[in-house]
């Protein structure tokens, strides 16, 4: 076949701090899949994009070629509007679960396609993966009529969407690119996009336990998200919330089910249920059902959150009723002094339910239904020497040495009385 | 094997602009000739070089890693001093045939290791395989005995000196991270300090037919490449010297020869003549024989250099007295104007005499031993309308119209009058 364009051309394009044209994105998407563009010259681009960076028309040009690899859903036949939500991932972030249901129950289809954990990030299907019989795959037309009778859908996302960053993901993975803002805008986006959602909430985190450490490059990929997803005719907005602490009093798998339970019950941290309201409140209005926040506060309150995660949970052979996993061994963390617990470190916690047995190193690896960390004290709350900091858990106890050192230094017992910040959850809004 | 380094960490530590430790640097060459880093992987860390740079002590370890993943070459063992030269490649470049023979004149031994051509600038090797019976493969032994007996090899450079630079030299060339400066010096020297000549001369060019266009870049190089030189115990210097116009009136194999053996029998073009006598000054010098360019100039008129020339070729299998093949077409390009030539631009002679055959796109092409292209008139002679200002030659009739129209606009004859600037043929010296 003959190709119009040559990648080291193309490459020295992006190099050379030159915009790359639209054919030029178009034909080195598509060459890419081919296997035209060879991995060593997307991985060579893929570093000059991170250096050099891409203007909004190159960054929604990559964004729609990424979506042309492969297929795209629709959802424009169903009785009700749909918003969908994506977080960029944090330690104890099971906001997905009681947040779905939460949406439906005011008439809006929430088609959450998400994916499996990589990291010290958990991901959302590993967690639901832990109530007996819920399975993640779904076909298109079992999504479809998920949609229309229960009206939330949490499973995996196709194959078909966006081959081309599925491929190029990969790569970036390996090859210390995956850092490019460009890159990672048009990864979520050409999937969330490619889905059909008609509104879309990105909960963009900041903190030790996110991707993105630092407050002003969230904030650029939030902002160049919610360009993409406008350009696009989807209604975006984004949160930037705050990930230094873990959110929640759970990290890992069952663990995190249990909690969102409590949740869906009226109950739970309040960080938890103030995000979940938040992103609730976002998701309704963009869809077009604005609806006040204490209305949204009373479905969780009232039993109706719970129905609809009830069904959902069902839907997909769930059993909603069952016995959740317990890891076969826990240790646990205590405090050396009396007085305020100052620090606990997003990070640091997320690397230790990672060595646990919660998340996994490749993406062939298995996880741990029961393992992970239970946090028994947060930050400005007052700590006795010798009592519990943290639960560990873990099937197999050979991990909590690891653990343990991962924590070491991530969290902070202060003299009492000593004043500790809290930062709100919810940073900025993006729209 | 468990490897000290990660390289997605290494590629990280570049690409976050900061700088490659030695131990980083000894072993992702290492890993990379072991196979270890992948092909994508350095490809990642190559742009990142590119856009980052590299301090002069990272450089240095880079070149030194080069050598050490290859043999090293010892001519210690000599009677007499070695220096050789490196050009960085132009069109119409035969200097290295003159120049070898007229250095062994005087004493010091050139052990030339060269290349073959690719792309617009010719092969050393393939012009003298136009010389019926020449034959560039030596092994190490014959090379030390041609040194000792001769005076001048010029030869294929083994597969064993830098094995890790041959590797990245084929990855930079498919990924657009050929023009990175420290890339660049590091290739070229560390086969020149791996062969191990005691003292080494650079022809850094600069103009349309060079590697580098811009005399900043091309000065950037030099003295990259003579602190490396120098750091590695190699007495270097260079010289930058002009390449906006073709070197002498020739530019392909047999026909630089040619142009070669008349310089040696004391005639040829003067641009020739100045840059040949030129680098064997500096290489005298540099091997601790200065000698006055008169003495220099004196053994192209007297026949001593032809005398070490035909020993030089007849010690490789070469025919001196041979006749040198002809192509088998050839076609003029005449004045359309009477006046003065103005313009001869390098790079539109070398990519026709490529055209017609005298160079390869891929290495593996084969080469016409008399392809190329003959220049009549250079710039600031006289021209008379329907005047050959060049002749084409190949054996592929079917090449000459590809071969004009690289030289459209390549060349202009201006009114009779028109002053034309000249440029020296050293622009600037660097040691």
């Amino acid at each position: 076949m003959n190709e119009p364009f040559d990648a080291v051309d193309v490459i020295r394009t992006k190099r050379d701090r030159a915009d790359l044209s639209s054919a030029q994105i178009d034909w080195v998407v598509d060459a890419y899949t081919r296997g035209v563009v060879a991995e060593e010259q997307m991985s060579a681009l893929a570093m000059a994009i991170l250096l050099n960076g891409m203007s909004r028309v190159e960054i929604a040009r990559w964004t729609q070629a990424m979506i042309a690899s492969g297929e795209r859903m629709d959802f424009s036949g169903l009785s009700r509007p749909t918003a969908d939500k994506h977080s960029t991932g944090g330690v104890g972030d099971k906001i997905t679960l009681p947040l779905a249901p939460l949406v439906a129950v005011f008439g809006v289809a929430v088609p959450q396609l998400s994916g499996r954990g990589l990291g010290h990030t958990g991901g959302t299907l590993d967690k639901l993966e832990s109530i007996p019989g819920w399975r993640a795959g779904l076909s298109n037309d079992e999504i479809l009529a998920q949609l229309e009778d229960v009206g939330a859908v949490i499973c995996a996302a196709g194959a078909g969407l966006a081959p081309a960053d599925k491929k190029l993901y990969a790569l970036r993975d390996v090859t210390g690119t995956v850092e490019a803002i460009p890159l990672i805008a048009s990864s979520i986006m050409s999937k969330k996009i490619a889905e059909g959602t008609g509104a879309l909430v990105l909960d963009v985190k900041v903190g030790s336990g996110a991707f993105m450490k630092d407050a002003a490059q969230a904030r650029e990929l939030a902002r160049t998200m919610v360009e993409l997803g406008t350009d696009a005719g989807v209604r975006t907005v984004a949160l930037l919330t705050d990930m230094s602490v873990p959110l929640g009093r759970t990290a890992g798998n069952a663990l995190e089910v249990r909690e969102s339970v409590e949740v869906l019950d009226g109950g739970g941290p309040a960080d938890v249920v103030d995000l979940t309201v938040a992103l609730a409140v976002e998701m309704l209005d963009a869809a077009g059902r604005p609806t006040a926040e204490s209305e949204v506060r009373a479905a969780l309150q009232d039993g109706r959150a719970m129905d609809a995660w009830r069904r959902m949970i069902a839907a997909q052979g769930g059993d909603p009723d069952a016995e959740l996993p317990v890891a076969k061994h826990n240790e646990q963390v205590r405090a050396d002094s009396t007085g305020v617990l100052a620090e606990l470190d997003a990070y640091a916690v997320g690397v230790a339910a990672w060595r646990l047995g919660a998340g996994r190193s490749r993406k062939e690896d298995p996880v741990q239904a029961g393992a992970g960390v239970e946090i028994h004290v947060r930050p400005g709350e007052q700590v006795v020497a010798g009592q519990p900091v943290m639960t560990l858990h873990s099937d197999t106890p050979e991990r909590f040495d690891r653990a343990r050192a991962a924590l070491d230094g991530g969290w902070r017992v202060a003299p009492s009385g000593t004043p500790v910040a809290r930062r709100p959850i919810v940073l900025d809004r993006i729209h």
